[in-house]
């Protein structure tokens, strides 16, 4: 299943590193934008044509020693319907590459429009008599804000395709705790997964209730590492939230931002791993993608060097963590 | 400003109604379908193509009545990059003909991401010295879970472009409450907006929370009306709710979805509006663009009747609501 040949390979490269793919324009190296420009003009078609050719460098670069990368959606629409077309590209050449490919969208909505978007991004459109997949990527980050109706289409897209997704739970930003940290008191009405019965309700953070909700939510679709299809996002920024999440969510595989340039460092991430050095996929885009602006390299080369770096440095970090050899 | 628009054309037509355009390909009429895929073949392109035919005549059977239309970017985005192509192509059309559009897209994300976002679907890309606007729709719905740091890029884009957004407060469908009735209880250090000081923390459910932090940090964007750059989604369906989120937040207009097909009463939906009959819009989809398969008229003409029946029935229970007349 999906996180079960994410892991796969993981344990082949011995690299648990997700590549993000964030092409703001000022990441495009000046003469792949100048030569797009001067090909098609200041629109956003030359520059959806660089942002492409960027990508599929970086991936040539990089394809042999990550095992995932996950495009930021926002950059791409931001070049509007060309840019979104250049997402599909860039993935299906990835994918095409051996690559798992994580799509950040942080999709979300409810019912039949939550059903829309798992056929968009995981599933497949039926026109005609044609089975068609718009986008067809391996995993999509979602948010649960909508209850468990506003996820479930997720999951059944998942397991019919064969697909998994990521729900956010703890994030990795300054803000991230104004909502997520609340002490929440779960109302047996309407939160029907509370089993206990009787007595005091505990108090639980929000990003906790959200952690198991999904975690309970997903528990038939457990696969052959123990891992249900639906993941969790929790930053590395928080140390003491990713310590806790991964004693309670024993099931749930964990995406893991805000390692390098956000400031969460190997340590931290290692935290996300289970005490078999496993159940996690750390991302860097900013320290990869723009390693290049540091001179001395093309952008390929600098990035293909700095995930190997990080990758070192992973390896150590989770082999202290877990007390063994990774 | 954006809201002091969406208001102005509302009072002028008289009438307080979104209709959602949710083109799940069983709302395109057969024929439309049929031309397409004859012409293009069982592609997305040419589902695409029926659904940008269906959305122009729709528009042109209720521009003259209906203030605002509100895309559901899922249903696009499932037709891949074509699919988002005709999304942009149909919002401008709509523009054209005086509309005001709402895109649902529920976009979320930290800090430059955000302001992707933001700068997609509200402002502005510049590519070389040019500068371009990938979809520039009037407002976009957005989800809070992310906090402040994922909100502000919106209400900054929404300031420079004259622009709004609606965020997720209380969703209209069925486990909506799992999460959002949750009681928090704030902390003091994670959650700066509680200024009184001192005592026990009052509870308050999450929605509320999000809803009041939603007013907090666009209070000093307040137009001519009243109302903040930050609207919120506030579903019909749970009258309660939408009463007492209409008392709290004063300074907020309301995207009320859920009337009609999922639910919502009229008197339920009058709820949403002040003591002035204004501040609210309410969304029907289904109801409304779904109305030719009752028989008897083409899509167009089907759709008009109906959003001049919902008219007529909101005017009605508006008047009722605020004891005056409308």
């Amino acid at each position: 299943m999906s996180f079960d040949r994410l892991q796969e390979r993981i344990d082949m490269l011995r690299n648990p590193t997700v590549v993000g793919l964030d092409p703001a324009l000022e990441i495009i190296p000046p003469q792949i934008m100048e030569k797009h420009i001067s090909h098609e003009g200041e629109t956003l078609e030359a520059a959806a044509a660089a942002v492409c050719e960027w990508g599929i460098g970086l991936i040539d670069a990089i394809y042999d020693i990550v095992p995932a990368i996950k495009p930021q959606s926002a950059y791409y629409e931001r070049l509007g319907p060309e840019g979104v077309r250049v997402l599909k590209m860039t993935c299906a050449y990835a994918k095409s590459r051996g690559l798992y490919v994580i799509c950040d969208g942080k999709r979300n909505d409810i019912g039949t429009t939550a059903e829309a978007y798992s056929e968009a991004y995981l599933g497949a459109v039926k026109v005609g008599r044609a089975i068609l997949r718009p986008f067809d990527f391996d995993a999509l980050t979602v948010n649960a804000y909508l209850g468990s109706d506003g996820i479930r289409p997720f999951i059944e897209a998942a397991v019919k395709y064969d697909k998994a997704v990521f729900a956010l739970v703890r994030t990795s930003n300054p803000s991230a705790g104004e909502l997520q940290d609340l002490l929440v008191s779960p109302r047996p009405e309407s939160y029907a997964t509370s089993s206990e019965g009787g007595g005091q309700p505990k108090l639980c953070t929000l990003y906790a209730a959200v952690g198991s909700l999904m975690e309970d939510i997903s528990r038939d679709t457990i696969g052959k590492y123990g891992y249900t299809r639906v993941g969790a996002v929790v930053g590395a920024t928080y140390p003491d939230e990713t310590e806790y999440l991964r004693a309670q969510l024993r099931s749930t595989f964990f995406l893991v931002p805000g390692y390098g340039a956000q400031g969460g460092s190997p340590a931290q991430a290692a935290l996300a791993f289970d005490e078999n050095g496993r159940g996690a996929v750390v991302n860097s885009s900013r320290a990869i993608i723009a390693a290049w602006k540091k001179g001395g390299a093309d952008h390929a080369a600098a990035a293909r060097a700095e995930a190997l770096r990080m990758r070192e440095e992973l390896r150590q970090a989770i082999s202290s963590h877990i007390g063994g050899s990774a």
